[in-house]
């Protein structure tokens, strides 16, 4: 044993170094990489060209497939490791780029520019070359003089607000100047947006958090109030800052929010509710787990790292969000027939049915969540 | 607007260009990365060491992190790429070496064989070197002349039939012959494996399905019944195979199936149900979707792309069990007059509550799916 050892010891370490000189070329030339990446920017730059281009990534992908193949490396490890590359190349790109201005100069005034929210978007029209004004809840007394001549006033409030102060900044507003807001219910905003102001209309509803660093293919949600032409260059706006746009009334807005937002988000909190009625030893379950239980309670962990004021807003937001959640706690209770009798048949017959509804979205999520289960495995 | 576009046309082949042949050369140094592994590999194996190297791992990682700061690379970037290379040339390692037996030529029969998990261990137990042998259903009457001289007998059958098989086999098996059973309960099996059988036992829990390709990091409980030491060598080899084990006992082990998959499979069926009752859209909610509720929603999607029957057997296993998924909508009934009455301040309070009881978790949980958040965004 012990002569097996020495042998291993002796003849491991030139192999090891080997290994380590291969992965210090591989720095040096991703360094290489990243220089010419920022020659390609400047130029882009230079011709106001996008920077985002679908085509030559896919292509880029394709021939790194082939190319492993000839190699001897798997395909598939080979496209992850390049689609992280090349995310990190796009992501400087759009942070270079982002900040061009569709209408440089323009005046927008945003309504709640202290909190986080609004924060987060003054300084993106700043360094957009927008004039920006903010209006604080202290700061009414002089809303008239910050409304005067501006060309955007976005309304970026808390949602009991919202309609309030709509009715309070409308008067004040030039008649041609587009109004617009950024909260996360839209059918009573646009609405009374509309009432009140004559000039364009614009309901956005930005599908992240103030906590999020880039709009790189982050979505946003358009509700088009009234003529969406005048406002049109605020749309531009969003998506040259990297977000993709997603345009809908905001009826179908709001009843896809019950859903994406409320009802998940309300199912998350009486699921964690429970673990804490039931004490739950959290930490020891999580020795005993599977990536995916891992990841479904790290969904869980998340909701209440975050702040609750926020969530009950969410989930509070309109009585048909309220009644939508009823329902849910009523459809759940029409099982404790099925658990009282042990009847699995139930069960099965219920749950082929959900699978059939599903459709094709169940293997889809299934590929989706093995592709991340293998990253969770990787980093922990 | 013309002059621009034949500029950067002119200006950005050479560029890509390049780009193109560092990706090139990028590939070269991973095929010559690999071949160096290949060759640790065989001195591994010639030398009787283990695949996995944690500090040589968690060293490489430190040292490239450093180099890439040098480089003026992104350092949580490289380590992300060189978390994918290192797992890939671990998965590969551990192929090539998962197959070493611990007691090779030793006898094993497989009551239940012909399943998927089943099926599965026997081509393990093959690869080792282990002399396998297999008992169908349609068997029973060999039984006997099977259970002759074998060394292990490994219970793989329905949950509801294990108890039924452990007392069918105990009385054929040779006394000093190891028992153990896969089951996904633990204190019914175990009990009845001692009760009828004087020599050592052994419950195994493996926390995967069929499907998994590599035991690489997978789960393992283990709830030892009877003379762990006899025992021991299937769980060596069970780590050989790559997995971690995790020793419990087949109370605990129980009580924490009891959430990690009754009550979670039970909600995230009750959600899917509740999305079906209400003809939810759910490609439609998808293009509204952050990434967050893109990955919720595939956990629920998840599901139903699996078996039903397997999770019927999951969610009903014991009557404890049904007990605990009774008082979980009982839970959610209390929520109703929170609802009704818009009681946000209940809602806020309970909210606080509970996130100061998950403590760091939520943190974790946070920076953990943040993680994952983006690399669901690379790839999609």
């Amino acid at each position: 044993m012990k002569k097996k050892e020495k042998l291993f010891s002796d003849q491991i370490r030139p192999l090891r170094d080997e290994i380590d000189r291969i992965d210090s070329d591989i720095l040096s030339l991703l360094a290489r990489r990243q220089e010419q990446v920022e020659k390609v920017v400047a130029l882009k730059k230079a011709c106001d060209m996008p920077v985002f281009h679908p085509a030559r990534e896919e292509d880029m992908i394709s021939r790194l497939r082939n190319q492993a193949k000839e190699k001897g490396l798997d395909p598939d490890v080979t496209e992850n490791l390049f689609r992280v590359i090349i995310r990190q190349s796009r992501v400087k790109q759009t942070f270079r780029m982002q900040y061009k201005g569709v209408r440089p100069g323009a005046a927008v005034l945003i309504i709640g520019g202290a909190g986080q929210m609004g924060a987060m978007f003054a300084s993106l029209f700043e360094k957009s070359g927008y004039r920006v004004r903010i209006l604080t809840e202290s700061d009414w007394e002089n809303a008239s003089k910050l409304c005067a001549g501006i060309d955007l006033a976005l309304v970026s409030v808390p949602i009991e607000k919202t309609v309030g102060v709509i009715e309070k900044i409308a008067p004040l507003l030039p008649p041609q100047a587009l109004l617009a807001d950024l909260t996360s219910v839209k059918h009573e905003p646009v609405t009374a947006m509309c009432r009140r102001h004559t000039g364009p209309v614009l309901g956005i509803h930005p599908l992240f958090g103030p906590s999020t660093t880039s709009l790189d293919k982050q979505i946003i949600v358009i509700t088009p109030g009234r003529d969406l032409d005048s406002g049109h260059w605020l749309v531009e706006q969003l998506g040259l800052w990297g977000a993709i746009l997603v345009q809908s009334t905001p009826g179908e807005h709001d009843e896809i929010m019950e859903i994406v937002q409320a009802l998940r988000h309300f199912a998350t909190f009486c699921f964690g509710r429970f673990l804490f009625e039931q004490q739950v030893k959290i930490q020891r379950t999580l020795e005993f787990s599977s990536p995916i239980y891992r990841l479904e309670l790290g969904m869980v962990g998340r909701l209440f790292a975050q702040d609750a004021g926020l969530y009950a807003q969410i989930i509070f937001a309109t009585k048909e969000r309220r009644e939508l959640l009823k329902q849910f706690i009523t459809s759940l209770n029409q099982h404790l027939d099925m658990l009282e009798n042990k009847d699995t048949r139930t069960f099965v017959r219920q749950f082929n049915e959900i699978a059939q509804w599903f459709g094709p979205f169940s293997d889809q999520a299934l590929r989706e969540s093995t592709f991340l289960i293998d990253r969770l495995i990787e980093r922990f």
